[in-house]
């Protein structure tokens, strides 16, 4: 007997797209191809339609909220290992940024290649579990310590593929480009050397490689790492190479006030303003600004269709600020959301944190909205569309007919949600909740968790 | 063959009191009374002393991290009732902390005697699962929705105590004084009714009455709800008969600038001195300030050796502005935490967002430290002896000898927590984590999860 070419998947609740509009059905039939794990079609039959054809399997996820598979856009996975490391003040370490950022190095520097697919595959399985179902890496390890080149240029960047392949994880890897310590500096610090590929020559070559491994589980980003770590020639060949071949840009924008004050002193401009001249808006892709928190009044005027990728938990962690998101939304920009440094792997928290800290600053309610005044739909639109569209991946992050059937199922029984009207469900977990009651979570049709 | 009158417990790791000094400690042995609960001894045996007396029972946790219970110091137990409720703006409510009083008031004035106790035990058992082993319920639903006695008086108050009792967990029940509807009223709004005595004599004829049930599962305190709803001859008698009998007395103060400028307008000073003017803070136990987020510098003042109750993530839903945590504890005051509205039950969330927040609007790290410059155990202090304190109940929050065995084991080989070092992971609980992780509870000695 053979196994049916499709599998149809139903639930107490689901967040779909019916035409275009995501929406909350009751017990929709969503099917899906089990091969390419593409969507086939989604009905919303009454029960007396609800005989599934012969020989198709209907699998019922029960009292269960099922919603699109979360995309992380913004991740440092090897950062994960120093999780709960750097919250004691040390007799010479100052309690900032810059101090956390050395920490980091250190033990960015200790990891051989195993040491990076050992960490990344730990982190990526925790995101899993959590039901992010894509991640943006944004991965700037690429040689040894001491910035000699391995035999395979891409060694790092293979490793983090095989740690995404291995757990099942979508993967965008967002090649950094780094090449010096900061406006005034020829070159890296002796521990930002692995870091650098010495050219932008060197650097596309390696892009371009990876570029050749596409497929529908990997896809490549190009990301100049900060203004800092950039020079302004530098940038513009990136944003051309990545225009001409419709790859994603992101890059960290206005994460710290000093970051400014320096490129101010270079440029005489703000870092996005920079960005902006290079090009790197100019593309078929929208341009991913990440933080961009530390922004001005003409900032906000430029990203109009394009991103902006906060990760509220390690911006309260490192003292950056609260990202505008309102602001950003005003005028024109998307948001999506990351995980960034892995001390928290969770969207859930990540969302209701955008939310709760523009209420912290306003002092006010219900900051975000959408046009029928819900604070929730746009939460989830962050940790899901806002991430598949920084991503260049578009047809992610939502449950639609011509999508894969990434998703994560919510247990409504958990002890959070005991009580709470399934039609608040999204409210209460996207509100008041973490990714702690997800329970099942499928990538391309295959449950993974 | 009778059972031994003691049991000990052992974990990998524990966060005990030794001579007065909270301490991280492997393998201790900690023996307890199994009556009473009471913690009789806690050794630090090396591995060869580690015989048990004869018959006397070890149970050991395993891979875990034990710590004091928790204990929430500012509850209002029927508001989980509204989880994800109140997150979409409707045609008439403006989004501020206002319109949410009154989606709370609508469902405060649907619940009958059996509702108050339902809801309020569903409460109850989600705080003990998530390793509260002591709340301080600020329970205001006295009477019926119109104001009428039940046959007792003290029904509803009698409903909290039940709630309590069957899911084990200790309770000080914070009876609430509310006799208007601001400074400018003679009485409540109708939505109000129930919440008042409409005297102090009643009132405290309720308070005695109350407190003749005291047990160790079971104390009463005093709270004026704040100088909105309280007139200041008012404060000076339930302050007078709090102090006489060392009950604690907790109050609402500077929530909303609002509350601020019509105390101002009716006093001419700042909450917290009206209170500080009636005597509130004259007594043999602490005063516990609730919020106190918009004070002065002259406010700052006041709570030397006094009590701030915290409640980051309700502070954060309604908009009020974050607690000054950091000039509090400069200025001598006892930080505790409360979940307050129950839409988040969480008080390691509440700890972490209580650092966190200051992060933000400090953009700094490492904001609350202790002599040692650790963060962590400034956390875990606000959410278990800083509220012991607040409730009048020092001997509780801590694992030491004399104190009930009230305690939580952390999951070390949770996957938030794989590959942390042990040594690590009260950080990493208390800075990135949730209590999601907490997989034990004990209350006097019981396991009760």
């Amino acid at each position: 007997m053979t196994q049916p070419a499709a599998l149809a998947v139903t639930a107490k609740l689901a967040w779909v797209t019916l035409d275009g509009v995501a929406q909350l059905v009751s017990r929709p039939r969503i099917r899906f191809d089990r091969e390419s794990g593409q969507i086939l079609s989604i009905s919303l039959a009454s029960e007396g339609d609800s005989a599934t054809p012969e020989g198709e399997l209907l699998h019922d996820l029960g009292h269960a909220l099922l919603l699109p598979g979360m995309v992380n856009a913004h991740s440092h996975a090897f950062q994960r290992a120093i999780r709960g490391a750097t919250h004691t003040l040390g007799p010479h370490s100052p309690s900032s940024f810059w101090s956390w950022r050395s920490a980091m190095y250190e033990v960015a520097n200790t990891l051989d290649p195993e040491g990076v697919y050992a960490q990344t595959r730990a982190c990526f399985a925790e995101m899993l579990t959590r039901g992010i179902t894509c991640v943006g890496e944004f991965h700037y390890l690429h040689h040894a310590p001491d910035g000699t080149r391995y035999a395979d240029p891409n060694e790092l960047s293979r490793q983090v593929i095989r740690a995404a392949d291995d757990v099942g994880l979508r993967l965008c890897l967002l090649e950094v480009y780094y090449a010096r310590s900061g406006a005034q500096a020829k070159g890296p610090l002796p521990e930002q050397r692995r870091f650098c590929d010495g050219s932008t020559d060197a650097y596309l070559a390696r892009v371009d490689e990876l570029r050749a491994l596409a497929s529908p589980m990997l896809s490549v980003g190009v990301a100049p790492h900060s203004v800092r770590a950039v020079a302004a020639d530098e940038l513009a060949r990136l944003a051309a190479h990545a225009n001409a071949h419709g790859l994603p840009i992101h890059a960290h924008v206005s994460e710290q006030p000093l970051e400014n004050q320096q490129c101010q002193a270079e440029h005489g401009r703000t870092p996005l303003q920079v960005f902006a001249d290079a090009g790197c808006l100019a593309g078929p892709r929208a341009f991913t600004a990440v933080h961009a928190i530390h922004v001005t009044a003409s900032d906000l005027e430029l990203l109009r269709n394009q991103q902006v990728c906060a990760c509220p938990t390690t911006e309260a962690d490192l003292g950056d600020g609260i990202v505008p998101a309102a602001a950003w939304r005003e005028h024109g920009a998307t948001i999506s959301l990351g995980s960034d440094s892995n001390a928290v792997i969770d969207l859930v928290q990540e969302a209701r944190l955008l939310e709760m800290h523009e209420r912290l600053r306003q002092q006010a309610r219900l900051c975000l909205r959408d046009d029928q005044g819900r604070v929730a739909p746009v939460l989830l639109a962050a940790a899901t569309t806002g991430g598949a569209q920084a991503l260049g991946r578009p047809e992610l992050g939502r449950l639609a007919v011509g999508s894969p059937f990434d998703a994560l199922a919510i247990d409504l029984d958990h002890p959070t949600l005991r009580g709470v009207d399934g039609q608040l469900a999204l409210d209460a977990v996207f509100l008041a909740g973490t990714a702690e009651p997800i329970s099942q979570v499928w990538v391309a049709g295959r449950r993974r968790r």
